[in-house]
Parts: C-alpha cells; structure tokens; sequence
C-alpha cells in the first residue's frame, strides 16, 4: 500500500462553505472519500491547518516516510521561504496544487514560493487537481 | 445586543509595558473595560495571538456569527496574504485599525495587504482607533 | 466653541450627481447639514476646490487658528507633495479622510502622500468617514 | 469520439535528441503512440511549429471544434501576448503544459504570459504532462 | 490615385466571430468595402497575418512605394522590436491603430513599442479608427 | 447643432509663437477658425489654462451637457489623476489629442494617465489632430 | 537695467513663520529688500503663488522679456511636468534654486523634474541661494 | 550566572538528519552540550520552533529577564516583521547567526528582515556561529 | 573543409538600401563574395529570415553538422526566448554579431536575451564583425 | 587669511583639451587665477586626481584644517560612497560643484551618491560654478 | 605560527578621531595592541587604504600565503565587484567584518556585493567584531 | 608603425595563476609574446593595474597618440563611470574584450557601463579576444 499525504493550508477549511458558486458545496471531506474510493491502493491521509508551523510540522513528520505529499498551500504559497525550506529538506516528492487558476486572479498570486522546489505543480482544475496530482505521483515515482 | 470581536495581531499583548512614551502605560486589558462601558449595547469579545494561524482560526470562528470584526494585525498587516483570504472568505464586516501612524513609519509598513478586502481603515488615533471603528461599524452596517 | 474645517478636493463638488449607485444621491451640502446638527458644540467650515493652490491657501488659511482640518484631498492624495507640505508646515492637526475604501480600487490609489504627515487616517466609511473623523479629532487633541 | 490537439512549441521537435540524460530518449512521435493508446475513445491530433504565427493559426483552426487543447508553447510560454489573445479568442478549452519544473529554471522562465486564460496548467511531470492533461480535459468539461 | 495599405496583425482574422458584443459581428472584410467606397481616390490593399515575420515582409513590401500603412500590430504591438525596426527602416509613414481602448484593458497592454516609430496613433475608435489613420494620411502628407 | 468642447491644457497657449519649427507659426485661435469652418453643423467652444483645478471646472461645467469633449491635456497628462477622475465623472465623451508624438520624445511623456477612461486617442497629427478627434467623435456617438 | 524675476512656489509665503528653527525668522519679503540692495543695477520682480497653474502664467509673462528667472518651485519641483515644459518654452534663462539641502532629506525630494531645462541649479545655501543665483546669472548671461 | 537563550526558528529541527554533506551530521542537541561546556558561567537555554508565533512568544518571555538571545531565524529572516518587531520590542540584547553564508545562496536570502533591529549578525561560520555570537554577547554587553 | 552558417534575422534583408549613411551602401550578399574570398578553406552558406520561427528551423537543421555558426539576430536578440533555446539545443557553436554598437543606441537595445548561450559575442564593427566572428570561431573550436 | 581647498575628481585633468566646444578652451589651471585674483582674501589650493582613494586621502587631509571645500568629483559623483564617507567624517565644509548641467545629460548622471552630505550643491554654470561655490562657502561659515 | 592579515578599508584610517560617540576614541592602532595580545600564536599583519586598487593588490600579495584576511571594506562593500573578484580569486579565506551594525543605517548600506564570496561576516560589535572574526576564522579553518 | 595599447584592469595580473581550468594556466605576458609575432607591424604596449585611477591616468597618456586601445576593465566594466568618461574624451578607438562571456555569468556582470563608448565589444573567446580586438582595430580605422 502507498502512502499518499494531502495538506490543505490556511482557509482550505471553508472549502463548501465559501463561495459556492466558485468553489462548489462539497466540502473537502466529502471529496475525500471520492478520493479514497479511486485510489483503492492507496492510504490517503489528510491534514488541514490555517498555522504555516503546522504545515512545516506535517511536512517533516511524513516526509521521510510517505510516499508522496499534495500540497495545496494557499496563501502561504506566495508568501512561505519557511515552506519552501521544508519541502526541500524532506524525501518524499512533493506535489503543488490549486483549486483555482490563481493565474486569473490578483498579480500577487503569480508568484509562488514553492514551485521550484516541488516535483510538479497542477492548477486550474478544482478539487480534480487532487486527483491528478495524485496520477502523476503514483506514475511517476523517483 | 450586538457582538463585535476585537483582535489583536503579533506583539500588542506588549501594550502598556513596552516603550510606554509612545504607546502610553496602559495594557489593552485596561482600555478595554473603559471600551465595554462606551457601548453597554455591545457584546465585546477579545482576542490577542501572536500567532497568524490562531488569529485566521478566530477569524474564521466569529466571521459567520459576529456583527462586525475590529482588526489590529500589527505586522501581519505588511506580510500575510493568509489573513486577507480569511477576512475576504467570512461574511462579518471587518474594520482595520492601527493605533501609530504606520505611515509615518518605514517604507515597509506602508503597505497593507489587508486594506483592499477590509470595510474601512482608521489609522493614527492612538487606543481610540479602536473606538472609532466600533462607532464606524456599528453606525454602517450593510 | 471648537473651529474645524472640513476640506474636499478635486471632484467631490460631484458627490450626489455622480454615480449615485456607490455614493449615493446626497450631496455634501446636506450631508454637511447632519453633520452640524451632531455636533452642536463645534464650528464646522467647509471648503471645496478643484485646484491643489486653492486647497493649500485654505489650509494656510485656517491651519494656525483652527482646532483642527478634515482632508479630503481627492486624486491630490496620490500626487501632490505641495499638499504634504502645507499640512507639515501648518499647526492645527489635519486628519485624511476617504468616503470609498481606495485600497479596493487601482493600485495607483494605495499610495498616499499625505497620510505620514496627518494625524490620522479614515478610509471607506461612506459619508460617515467624515463624522468619525470629526470624533477622532475632538476626543484626541493633542 | 471526443476530439483532442496536441500543440508542441518552438524546439519541442528536438525531443529524444537533445539532452537525452534530462529528457529522456523517447521522441514525441513514439510518446504520442502510447498516448493513443491509453485514449482508446479520442482521436488525438498533433502539431508542432517553432513559428509562433503558426501556432496561432492552428489555435484558431481547431480552437471553435475540437473538445480541448493540449498546449506546450514552450519559450513562447513567457514572452507572447498574441497566443495568450489566440489562447483567450477561441471555445475549446486549453492546458498549458510543461515536461520540466520551469520555475526551477532562470527566473525569466517563472511568467507564463498564458496562464491566466488557460483553463488549468500542469508542469513537472516529464511526458506524463500531457496525459494529466488529457485527464484533466476529459474529466472537467464545461 | 493614391495607394494605402491596411496590415492586420495577430487573431484579427477573428474579427465579426469573436466576441461579437465587443468588436461586433462585421468581419473586417465586410467593413473594407465600406472604407473602399469612402476612399474612392485611393486603392486600398489588405493584409492579414498571425505571423510576426510575414507582417514584416509586408511592410518591407510596401514601405517603399505605397503612400502610407495602416498598421494593427495586435499584441505584437506590445512585444515586437522587429516589427517597430522594420518601421523604421521604410519610408513610407505607418499610422498605428487599435480599435478597442488599450488602455482601459491589462497593463502589460498600455505600453507600445511601435507608437515611437509610427506618424500618428489613433486608439479606440472601433473600425472606425482605421477611416480615421485614413484621413489623417490623407491630409498630412509629408 | 452639436455642442463640442475643446480643451487645451499647461503651455499650449504659447502655440504658434514657441519652437515655430516644430509646432508651426499658426496659433490655435487661427486654427479654430478653420476648424469651425471644416464643421459648420457643430458649435465648437474652445477653452484653455495653463491650471489644472481650471481644467477640472471646465470639464465638469460641460460634462454633463456637451455632445463631446477634445482634450489636449498637455504636460497634465502624465501626471494627473484629479482630471483623470474629472473624465471618469462626467457623461460627455472625451478625446484625448496630442500634437506631437510623445512616445518619440521624453520617456516620462510615454504614459497616459486619463487614455484609460477617454473614448479614444488621437496623437501624433499635427493640429490636424483636433480635426481627426472631432469626425472620431461625430461618428461615433454612443 | 537688468529685469529679473524671482518665483517662490508653493509654501514658501511661510517663510519666517514655518520652523525658525531651521528657515530663521525672516520673511522673504524682508530677505527681498536686502536683496534689492545687494543689485542696484537690476530690477528684481518677486512672485509668489501656491497655484502650479499661475506659477506658468507668470514663467510665460515674463519668459521672453526678463533677463533671467530665479525659481524655487518647492515641492512642484518634484512633481510638475507642466512646470519643465513652461522653462522649456520660454527664452530667458532659469535658475533652480532651494533653500535647504533637499538631497539630505526624504528620497521623494532628490529627483527634480525641471533640473534638466534650467540653466543651473542652486541647492543647501539657506537665503543665500538666491544671492548666488543672481550673481550666476548676471555674470553668465549667453 | 549569565542567563542566555538560543532560539532556532523552521526547519533547523533537521539538522544533523537533513543533507549531513553541508550540515554535518551533529544534530544541535549534541552541539548543545559542548557549548554548554564552552561557556561554564552561563545558563543556557535552548528553544525551537517552526512556528512564527512561537518565536515570537518565547523572545517576549525571555526578551526581559535574560542577558542575551542568540537567534537563527531560518526562513523567517527574510520574511518576518512581527518577528522584528518582536525583536526591537524587548530589552534583551539578540544576536542573529547563519550557520551556512546566506549571502552565498538564492536571492531571497539576501535581505535579512531583522538585522536592522539585532544588535549583531554572525553568518557563515557552520555551528561555531553560535558560539561566536556568545562571545559577542558576553564580551560586550551595554 | 569547415562549414560555416551566417544567419541573418529580421530587417536585415534592407542591408544597402536603407540608411546607407550607417549602413553603407553595400548589400549583405556583395559582402559575402568578399568573405568567402577571404575564406577560402571554408564553405560558407548564408540564410536570412524575418521570421523568428524560420531562424529557429535553420538553427536546428545546421546546428548539428556544420562547424559553426554567425548569428545576427537583429530586433530577435532583444526578445527571443525561443532563440536561445535553440541555440542552447544544438551542438554547432554559435557566436553572436552586431553591426552597429547596440550599447550607444535605446535601453531596449542594451539587454541581450542570446549572448548567454552564445560561445561569444562581436558587436560595433561594422560589417567585419562577421569577418572577426567568422576568424574567432576558425581559431577557437572546441 | 580663510584656506580654501578645490578638488577635482576624474578627467576633469583634461579641461581645455577636451571638447573646446562644450567646455571651453581653457585648463583649469588659468581659471584657476583668475579665481584666486577674485579671492585675495582667501588661499586657494587645489589637487586632481582621477584616483578615489587620493581624492579621499586629501579630503582627509585637508578637512580638519581648511576653511572649505569645494569639490567637482566627476564621475564619482555617482558611485562613490566612500567619497560621501570622507565628506560626513570631515569637518570642514563641502560644497559639490559641477560644471555643465549634469540633469540634462544621460539618466545615471541624476543622482549624486554625495549631495546629501555637502553643504551645498551648485550645477551648470560652467567654470563658475567654482567661484559661486566659493562666495556661497564664505558668506554662509557656520 | 599563523598568519593573519587585517585590512581595512576607506575612511577606517580616521578611527578614533571620527565622531567618537559612536566610534570610541581608541585608534585602530590601539586596538591592534590589544588584539594581538589576545592571539599570541598569531602573527597579525594590518593594512589599511583609501584606494581600491591597493586593497586589491594587498589582498592578491596575501591571498596565496597568509592563513586568513579580516577585511573592512567600508564603502567599497557596496560598491566594489573588484574587490569581489579579487576575495574570489585568492585562496586564503576571507571574513567581512563591519564595525557598526551596517543594516541600522541607511538603505544603500545594507547590500554587500562582497558577502556571497567570503568565508562568513561578522557585523555590529564594534571593534570587537575583529576579534570574532579571527576566532572564527583560527576556529574553523578548512 | 601603428602604435597600439592593451591595457588590463583588476585581477587581470593573476591570470595563469588563478582558477587555471578556466582561464589556461598561460599568463598574460606570455600570451603577449605571441600577440607580438602576430602582428609584427604594430607596436604593442602594455598596461595592467587594480586601480580605477591609475586606469584612466592611462587612457588620458595613450588617448592621444596611439591608433587604438585594446581594454579589458574586468570588474570595473560594471561599476565605472569615471572610466566611461575617460574613454569618451580622449581620441583613439578603444575596444572592449573579455576573456570569458560574462553574459553567462551573475546577472551584475551583464551590464557593461563602458560599452556604449566603446567603437566595439568583443566576448567570450578566451585571450584570442585581445587578437580578435587588434585585427578588428587595425581593418577598421576611421
């Protein structure tokens, strides 16, 4: 069995509650379970924090020993060197996703920290980016 | 009866105790009762954190429920994206204050990441800054 | 009896005629009315003008024998230095004020040239801006 | 049977025959073999062109039939404002993709001036990218 | 009899299909036999291309002995050094349009390379800023 | 009969005495009467001053009740954003003329503060400029 | 007799009142007088207005028959194309001068607009500056 | 006894276990002891977290009582101005180290956030920058 | 025998016959008699494009078999991501020529996006500085 | 007697030999007597050096002894902060010079590293320029 | 016995003489003593140089021999790449030392061009921080 | 006899000492030999030094009587100014070499301060550079 981590960071929380019309009614735990059903083989764990030091946390607690990480790391992508910091200092292959093409929204959601040092970045495809980030890492394990 | 959540962001559990000759000897404690008996008709709840994770926690916990957010996010003001997608993300109107006038400080602290998502802004009134946001809240609600 | 003026820039001569969607279909005249009648213990002046030199004449004018200025210096507030100067030169505190919160409009109106030389800032409180503006300067002076 | 366009930018031809170590040494034609493959119930067109007029042209073309866009614009990616209008001009949906993790390449590879009117954008995964792309597309039609 | 050409640049072809609300649903054809019959003294010729380079080989074309160029660069209007030399480098004068407002739209589209190179510049007009390039050919010979 | 309004700003009265050589020795009085004569369905006022709070007075005193607005802006075109909201405000269309080509000279005359919200944009012509403005203006009523 | 004129811009009728400390307590007036004294063979015209609009008037009244200008455009020195376009256009030659040194102040006040289209520029010398404006005037007529 | 505090922000919980090729494959806590048996007439405590708020919660607990805080921000360095206001809020002399030479790395590692408020900076030196910085502290305290 | 490429980008078909004053009044292709005849142990062939996407086609067709190649890629240098990828891609050495001092003309002209990956660089010396790269590249190979 | 020092910096050696046109022809050394016949009251010794450190040297020197100082530091001017380290630690006064209007030649001649450290700053009247800064340092002595 | 040499740059010759509140009124002769004092198994060499050009000879004469160089750079720390190159080409490590804290100052002061090619820096201990630079540096050879 | 000058600036005087992977391990003056028999018809003089000063000293003593300099300024390329300027006034060509291509080196070496002057650059072909300069200068004199 491969061991998936997903990290949801800060106001990932709301996800359902926020915005319908943008971002949906499901919340993230009900499309986990979706998610756990399409990847049978897969242990899918999840952790959701709004602390950029939970993040980091998370990060060096599983990144030793899962075998990939989803990173959805919100605002903090824009502006965390500290998370950048730790996925670098881990082993497992880290991957960026976004809900939403922050490419279309405000000039300082261009930029992203992490990128650089993550194995792929995946945005634009709702909670499907998910979903498609955890094809590419099963399928293209280092 | 109204109720408005007051927070304060990173170093203001200081108030009173550090460089008293600008920021005068009260602790915030003190000022807040003198700001309970201005508004018998509010509820005032507070809440300090030097956190940016536990400030968008609380954020997210009153944004749904309270009637308006009075906000002193003291250098998270400059840096955090996360604390702008909190306010932008709930649904109370929330007021940013500081107590100096940031923009008679550094270069780097004219420049609020807040502001834009933010009903208003009082800057420069000393503790009062506080005052004058619950009468700006409680005089315009939408 | 407190003397104050109040001072409006470039195209608030507008406000009540000019999309009356975001500022409403009062004029500042009768805004001006409310205004005295809240505080019957002050003399409130008034003055508009379209020209930087005729607003800095004003604030020489009054800025040594006022008890204090509420600015609105419109579109000036991003351009004029001339206007940052005559505040800085005059005696009589001076407090900006904004009816639209413009830190949510273009980028080109964050900045302010004035506001590290007033007293205080209020921004985005509708006409009311003007009122607690008027509050901060009666209950702080120095 | 849906219809799918692979675009592959300017020096995207030299796949299999240049820096084999970082690419690989697999040409996209056989690549695009296996794609077939695992799409049974597309009918994946393909194109390549290091003219940038000629990308164009071929957006326009297939841009108001087929079911979506597979485009790797390659060093177009950062300096074309007449893709992005093409990109933007036409009804199918496009992904931009990208074999190699570009932002952990020269800064000047950081902006993608199309991403902003892509639907979603997948970059890191080698070859891969073009299959979570076509995932992506077929899964989250509009 | 007077010889003008008219250059369209890159997703002009488009014209009268896309966004009709925008550019309306005249295609640019339809809209050339209306300037024809307006310029009865003059032969007007048209040239469209997506191609940066073709659109310099026109230019090279006509630059010498046509009595002036109307020129849509489109985006290449914003990224094309070649195109602003090959200006330059002719004789004939070059009238720079564009039918919307450029700069009422994205910023990396306020600024032209061309507009320095070219006689005049005649922006936001709709179609009709090309009749107007005419005239002002027409009238201002050199 | 159509109201226009023609409006020149900072220096531009010195026209026709200043740098014959590249502005010409006809001042803009002269050039009005041929104007008025290339126009007689159109009553054209003309008004100039060298400040810009006049400028502002004039655009809001025809704004609302003329058929359109030529505006040469001079040297304030760069710098204010007072008459940019002047334009923003009022109902009447305004064209923004230049004489010469300012993006051939001084870096700093290369951006516009007020294109964004005029109709169109006319440089580069001559005085014929104002004439090219005008038929842009009869011919396209909105 | 030489006619020279000296412009005082905008502030600088406080001049005595404003900050002894640092201006000493004289009016410019009584310095004038002084002045007067120190060139008996000239006639010095003194102007002062806070209008950047009547400061151009004036440039242009008596730009083509004083034998020099002598101008402090305080703070529109920083700001004022329109200010560099009327000292461009006119003929007699234009001394820049201040009073303090406004390099050792904020960044804002070391960029001068105007520097550029004087005949020199005078800088730190307190009242002084004009004297030696003067002199540099009277001794390098061209 | 001298009371000193040594505080590690993100990630340098790693060390020892995290690229041993650059860092050596000490973890601090063995480091730890030989300082400890370096300086025999200091207390020394020692705090990590990869939480900002924590930083900032322990440099205000000791930041008043302890003759010194030895502080290695990690990632924080360049991105934290709570932590620099936390810095310059209390009495206690802070020393900022590096173990690798920032400056030898990514841009962003350049510009350090808190310099400015420490009252010494150590870069460079691998672990033996900490025990440089307690020389500092101790040899020269105001 | 060593085969050498000499690639001309964009305007640069107008050698001769533009500005022949800079230019001189020699063609390119009368100059390449004189070059080969200078050469003679070398088979020298000659390509020119305006087209970005044609120069990147050459590139790739000859960077693998000739013996080098003398690139002046006109306005392309400026902007061509593309073109240095291709450069960057084949294995034929690549030196880069300007006519003119690029350096003595507009700030756009200074940045060069192709000299990183060009083996060097010749600019300034008219048309020998084919002559002069043409002579480095035979003395210099790899 | 007051001893005043002048100091020139780089390539001012070549004076009277280097574009009569522009600078004249005649060396410093010949001003320089007609200077001293202007100042019998003063000593005027003068140094050049196209050498930093010597220029830095003889401020040193001369700067705790001289009554003045009156310095053309050429091109250093704009790279030097070593020389505005010498000016600050001196305590004789400096006054900058230059002989034509540096703000009117290329944009890295617009700000001086200097100025802001100089008593006073005097630009653009050729030659005498030096014999104004001497007048301004002899009447203004703190 | 080692061999260290110190070597400081630009206007550090005028240590204890230069604004002894800040700097103490010890020479850097005096210092010296003491310094070597406290490294007997050390030969401590000085040097000290207005000019850049000495500091690079000095550094190459002992850059090959010498255990370790201690450099105050002073001013050329923000200025100099000569001096970069010249650390970088020699083989005995370098420490960059600052007497004051370099980063409390003014912005220009806060960029060293020479910190990314030195061994490590030590900054803010006043004199003392040569002695902390020879202890790292005696400490940590490699 | 034509009489040139090669003149070497910083760090030049350890090439064949330092780094010889990259450089050769031959010192200039023996590569001068060879430039000697090279050009047996000219007169090869040379000069290196670190100092800025003694550089420019230089070019004022050869700028007059030899046909053409041959300079690599190493570092100063980037950072001088006063070099620039001596270049400029004197009158023999000069040539700008570098051994390496500093373009594919730091972003602060890309810029060249000096080019703009030159009569031409040459880069990047290791010392043939220098020949490649002398033949350069020799077939194109003015």
């Amino acid at each position: 069995m491969k061991k998936i981590l997903i990290i949801n960071g800060p106001n990932l929380n709301l996800l359902g509650r926020r915005e319908p019309g943008i971002y949906g009614n499901m919340g993230f735990e009900a499309y986990l379970e979706q998610l756990r059903a399409a990847f049978p083989a897969c242990t899918i764990q999840y952790f959701q924090s709004n602390s950029e030091g939970a993040l980091i946390d998370k990060i060096h607690e599983a990144g030793f020993t899962s075998d990939g990480i989803v990173l959805n790391a919100g605002a903090y992508t824009h502006t965390s060197v500290a998370l950048r910091d730790a996925i670098q200092a881990v082993e497992s292959p880290v991957i960026e996703v976004h809900i939403s093409n922050v490419h279309a929204r405000e000039e300082f959601r261009h930029k992203s920290l992490i990128s650089g040092v993550c194995k792929g970045v995946i945005t634009g495809f709702g909670l499907d980016s998910y979903r498609l980030a955890m094809e590419g890492l099963l399928r293209n394990e280092k």
